[in-house]
């Protein structure tokens, strides 16, 4: 899977020529991609128990899990879904809203060190510092001079997680055009869902090709060997949570986290615990 | 439930007289009790949605539930089961650990303040600040004087969340000190939890009259009206999952909270949207 949805890097892309309904590599169907995705759950909470375990005996690796993707691409859908089948007390979730005034006065990526998992944890940004090259870029919020700049800033910073033992996850949710129309519909026609939607989302959907533009610069410029973009269809959501839960799955493996050894007498420890009784 | 598990407060209360293994109200036996908690995990998550819709709308509506109990009890093992019904994003989990020394620095309260849940969240404390008149309590850390006014000082601020829109589900897990040692013993005996196990816990263990006797005032002193204590039989772990998911239920149930109503003009929206064709 890491072979399969990785972006090279380095080389334009161009979207369109991804199809977001596509399923490379995944289960033949929807039944049977739900199925194999609960079937992953149990082995990943297991990793996940291995790398906090781990964590807790001083290994220091971690993994950040960074999703981006257009409106109603299933960022939040993604979290509850793979995210779910997670130990939560591992897990350190952060949506990254509009920048408060706070967050303004201080250099873009300020926000995001404070969100970064510790040792053992599983973090996951629902948004990240590729707002600061996406919507940035769109509505040309800072000159592009600085915008310019943010490309090599945000390499730097990924390849500094990763010498500090971060196992960086970057996924693209690519979801077409015509399935973002079909998904806003759905909000509106359902009042349950309404609480989901904003008249901006429209705004932003008049945006679509120069949102596409933007993705396509940060996937060429920032998909680099430390921290590899990678794109996952997203039109069906069964695919998209079978794929991160893949992509997560093959990370973790690759980790291998081990039960720390006892640092402690476990005779002496059983005989005095005995002793309480 | 609530009412079963409820501690009267304002009069001494004698643990031992708490039968670590009964099950309350609970259903029959461990398989009929996993499935029901089962069952119960659509609807809470359900419940959960509707609380952070709602929350997004301006209601600041959130829960606290706050996990004491011994070594063993199950604290962790409550979030990793019972939280882990809920979808994640919505959850804000802070385990307190041993004061470091910038919160030492402050009152006792100030990093519990720091951890408390936004509107429309479920926070969850595993310990909290009980522990600043529990171990604070039996390992004489501050003066008593200052330990008795600690209390009250509960208290108020826990009306003050009250006041504030948090329900705030208070639930001290009851293991029996038998079955603490049985799960201590499993700890030592399988390398794969040596990472769970120190051996202070030992020392610990030694204490357990003094610590039965700080929770027994702790009880007593702060389950209020507006914040109440339940003792929840932890002996069980199947059990222990139940009833806490059924005390989240209930409490999640009578706030009964709603989807808000849209904002915007949705005839308006699904022309706009339309037209983006």
């Amino acid at each position: 899977m890491r072979e399969l949805l990785r972006v090279p890097g380095g080389e334009p892309i161009d979207l369109s020529s991804y199809d977001a309904a596509a399923t490379p590599g995944g289960p033949a169907d929807k039944a049977a991609g739900v199925a194999a995705t609960a079937r992953m759950g149990e082995r990943l909470a297991g990793l996940q128990e291995r790398l906090w375990a781990a964590g807790s005996a001083g290994d220091r690796r971690r993994v950040l899990l960074i999703l981006q993707g257009m409106d109603t691409s299933g960022k939040g859908g993604t979290v509850k879904h793979v995210i779910g089948l997670f130990n939560p007390s591992g897990c350190r979730i952060k949506a990254f809203k509009a920048p408060t005034r706070e967050e303004l006065n201080h250099p873009f990526l300020w926000r995001v060190m404070k969100a970064l998992p510790e040792p053992g944890e599983i973090g996951i940004f629902d948004r990240s510092q590729y707002e600061d090259v996406l919507i940035a870029r769109v509505r040309e919020l800072v000159p592009r001079s600085q915008l310019g700049r943010r490309y090599g800033q945000i390499n730097r910073f990924e390849q500094s997680l990763v010498d500090d033992g971060v196992v960086v996850v970057k996924c693209f949710l690519h979801v077409s055009y015509e399935q973002q129309e079909r998904r806003l519909l759905e909000r509106l026609d359902n009042p349950d869902k309404h609480w989901k939607f904003n008249p901006g989302d429209i705004d932003e959907r008049a945006l679509w090709p120069a949102y596409q533009e933007a993705y396509e610069i940060a996937l060429e410029r920032c998909s680099t060997d430390a921290a590899p973009w990678f794109v996952v269809p997203a039109d069906r959501k069964w695919y998209r949570n079978w794929a991160i839960s893949k992509l997560l799955s093959e990370h973790l493996e690759a980790m291998d986290p081990q039960y720390p050894k006892a640092d402690f007498d476990v005779e002496e420890c059983r005989r005095r615990l005995l002793a309480t009784e």
